[in-house]
């Protein structure tokens, strides 16, 4: 399995659920960035489950320990390595995974690829917990670009069809600080308790649910990618796409702009003073690639996670015969909120790449 | 701006629309692969402009010159470098181009990342034109998929809002034949005029129109690609967010999933004699990021072309002032058809670099 | 700074002399592969300084803690991780380094590019400690290359002028079970004795001296590498030169080559039964960057270690003037026996890099 | 094979011997560095053989054609290609090179590799000839630099065994301009006839003989490189060895500091007024990797062209048996001369790739 992701900022990635612990390497960090370690914390812990019921049963501090790269709360341009240790190791059988794929996993595909090695407790190296030390390192991307005024934030679009607004083409400040306040951020707080009520309804009936995010980059220049194969859009799903459960990602209006006529679809651009300026954002920013000054702006969509506690049909694979599993004990029926963060940290780690040469 | 694009294969393109060629270098083929130049002729002239109404009035005979890589029609191992001359240079004055940002157009983000030193004539390397070097490769690409018997194939979803049907869960030979067979490939062949209706309504009004193109990868072994950062989503959609125009690229149900629940959108497994498979196909044949053998299929959201022949509000960047800009002459309305061989040649490329070691 | 190296494998390194580990994450190494601990805890025994007088005082256990990749001593396929705790980090001042450049050290460029923000502990991020890591890594690396018939060895070719024998064309199985179980591999024994009295002389007089390392990969198939920037050559050469204190790298007869005649240099073949040999091995085994079926052979230059206790005339950057150093404490005299399985593990992540796909 | 090299620049080399073109794309340049076409064909003719008696007998214009990239002499920011026609394709019979494996060539090894597929007319892409597009991409990267500041230098340091003097620690503008003014540059005048007499002696002798070149590069701030993998040494390296005939690199003193003690290796430093300089330059101006504001220099080793007339043993790997090979027709027996523009040409790209960032 490859580990790396970045071509300007340098992400190697390792773990496993029930291993020793998680963890990232960075390489290529700029020196000299003070680091504000409570910010790093709060991001982890946007993440971490266990805290309400909107989450999943495991427990787990999520405080990383920086290994290198930081000294005195400050990069020193050396790689910055960070893991995050796997307390709450069950002792819980997992030997059924060995044979009993489940449905919307890895397991049957892992299992192919790996001739049965690779190891299956808890979900392995493919296990959502592997999304820790992305936030972790997005939690320092975040930082790194904050000091250059570009930030990240986001929202939940929806969740199992119920849907907040969307971005306009201006997202005022009042909206930005107000989504940075919330713990679970949409633009219409009515909203989320219908949300909730998805979910409710999801656990009772021992399944789960999926959703979307829209997330926004906010003072990023124009002129900032390539065009064709180090694109913007490229550049951003590749990484989006490493995040399980993400299975759609559109930038602007993405899938609506297939029903539209150019006419409506080009934003069209006037001064707003010396600013070069449009008065729709469509385009979500990008243009042959590149931003065009305009909020930079993409959702994603996070399927249902897998892991539900009704009966399933599937095989046994040492056996060789249709069978049905059923998996004991909670689940969590919604992930979308916790996928947030980990959205915005793959996104800060994108831009950081992309305006890597210019810190 | 960046050449490359490639991990076990590598892509290197080059060219201006109005420059002297256009075309691509492919490093890390395997030797003594027996190409058909005919076939790859075949996919060059599905992309060209120029053959009838539905598309742009440029006229290319778009023969691939190859300088390298290939002795008597079979690969020799050597990076395989092909051009395609720009015969149909316009003399035409660009000079608008220098000033007036076309909306939806990469001019102005250009015109900031260059510094205006950027060939903007024809879009320079903005140019779809690019797309013709990307669609030999991907010809080669095919041919060397198709020997491990590997088979890209794709239809029109939707022009306009006009939709056709969906790949279901299994797609059958008859099928595959039948898509190969079109010029205009359409699952539900009663729908192709309706789409034709638009795009002619959209001439008509000096606008344009876009579209969706789903495409399903066949015969693809399970355990291909990897989890998080080449999971195949990932590999897939770097290059299909190079092609310019395309908005949006989602797996199997994509944006779909985001509104159901776990127990729908799991695919659940069974034995079909030996081979392990799936009744449905909602997560487009990957799971964790590798293929599960069921065959692979997404869709790519295609913007209306941003050249209208309407007048536009824009800016004059020289003058600083706004502006409105009138482009005047034929234009292509609908460019989802002339896209589709070059998201197949996209996806084989993409394919192929999965599976290269295994070659 | 950079942390990654491997286009097939993928290393990433991280850590400082003075922080709390250095380690590294190797990414894309086959699934199943057996290791044996004692191997690797050999290989880590025989860099590991403080065994007996002809290394530095710096006492370090160097176990490696293996953080994921592992199960049950079995290669997952997912990314193996390995830290190596900082267990004896001094106390002691640093505060003049960050002032007073010692010659020959990273100290004073490194101020430069890092503007000041760079670890100077210990060297930090430059410290000869991050070859722990490497050989590590190349432990693993050599196991995986021996399930393949695969062998690399080595021994010390000169230290301060003393010169052992030259590996000839032919390596028998003596020479190299020999050299396995030396603990200072030396191919005519008798000048041992000798290299130990010029370090002791140099102890003797504050000073410190370098040396040569001859290696030669054995068992390694004709047809291996690639011809240009992927040649042997260029692959072992960058990891070999990524070594701190190697200033120099040579293929088969290396410089001598360049004294020679071509009919002198080229190394003639014959039929050894089935087997395509040649009497000589000028070139290393090594023609136009791929492997001929003959033993691989490099030599790299290690120059003195710079840390030497004489005074020394330097600058000191924060009152810009010129100044004098003189470090107190025991140093180490000489590193080119503690470099040599770095360099063998150098060496075989480059052979793994080059075979990755056969494997 | 693979055709690229780069992180920061991206090369795409391709082509063959005796196919229509050999050529390179060049991707991430900057935009807007006017480029000197004359000085580009400066350095072509400087490579091209066929100009006097110690050179080859092909006649080739080398007249690079730019296909992209540039736009009234300027370059666009878009990736820059260049191909040279190959118009003096011999006619002549190439079958005994399918069956008779040339010493000292990469027949053999090529021949396992390709399965025999690979194109052997002239050598293929093993050929000499690709360092036509090398000299080619180096002549647009001196230029690049020379706008920084930076020159890249070159001297025969010996041919077989005849010895010019080495650059001391300082370089003086006389020599450089004296260097760059020479056909056949030596620091030594008196040197050159010796030299040429042994290259006229080697081609009675229908003989070949090799040399060594020393490369320096000037201008060069402290601060650039990095450590471990980075290093400048590895990126030079990797290049440098890239180039058919290098089989040793040295950085500074290189192999000559194996013999040496840390008290004389040492470069110490001292003010120069606000300058930090040091009176030696034994390290070659690198130190852990990274460039300490001193000339950067290091020397190469080519071994003797393997094409000689003289008969000499081998096999014939279709009959299975040994044979001897003569090769008949004038061959060269000295590429030294012609392989320095081509070492400058390497050098100049690494240091480009070293420093794009910040250009």
């Amino acid at each position: 399995m490859s580990a790396n992701w970045g071509k300007n900022i340098e992400l190697s990635i390792f773990g496993e659920s029930h291993g020793k612990a998680v963890g990232i390497n960075i390489g290529n960090l700029p020196a000299g960035i003070k680091l504000d370690s409570e910010k790093i914390k709060r991001e982890m812990s946007r993440r971490a489950p266990g805290k309400d019921r909107m989450s999943t049963a495991r427990k787990e501090p999520d405080e990383p320990i920086i290994l290198s790269g930081i000294l005195d709360g400050v990069t020193t341009g050396a790689p910055l390595c960070a893991i995050i240790q796997n307390s709450d190791r069950h002792s819980k059988d997992y030997s059924i995974l060995k044979t009993h794929m489940r449905p919307g996993h890895s397991d049957y595909p892992a299992f192919v690829k790996y001739g049965g090695f690779n190891d299956v407790r808890g979900g392995g190296h493919f296990s959502g917990r592997l999304t820790a030390p992305l936030v972790f390192a997005g939690a320092v991307a975040k930082q790194i670009l904050a000091q250059k005024g570009i930030r990240v934030i986001s929202h939940i679009k929806s969740v199992h069809g119920v849907c907040d607004e969307s971005f306009g083409p201006q997202i005022s400040n009042e909206t930005v600080n107000a989504l940075l306040g919330m713990r679970y951020p949409v633009l219409n707080g009515d909203i989320l308790p219908l949300m909730q009520a998805e979910i409710e309804k999801a656990r009772e009936n021992l399944d789960s649910v999926g959703g979307k995010i829209e997330c926004a980059v906010l003072g990023i220049d124009a002129g900032c990618g390539e065009p064709f194969f180090r694109s913007c859009e490229s550049v951003l799903s590749s990484i989006l796409f490493s995040v399980p459960a993400v299975k759609g990602v559109e930038f602007g209006d993405g899938f609506d702009l297939a029903d539209m006529c150019g006419s409506e679809a080009n934003d069209c651009y006037y001064y707003d003073g010396d600013a070069v300026k449009a008065h729709t954002n469509h385009n979500g920013g990008i243009l042959g690639g590149i931003t065009n000054g305009m909020p930079l702006t993409f959702t994603v969509a996070i399927k249902p996670t897998p892991s539900i506690s009704k009966e399933q049909n599937t095989v046994d694979i040492e056996k060789k015969e249709n069978t049905t599993l059923e998996i004991k004990g909670r689940h969590d029926p919604c992930i979308v909120f916790r996928a947030l963060p980990v959205i915005e940290a793959a996104a800060a780690l994108a831009i950081l790449d992309i305006v890597r040469a210019d810190i």
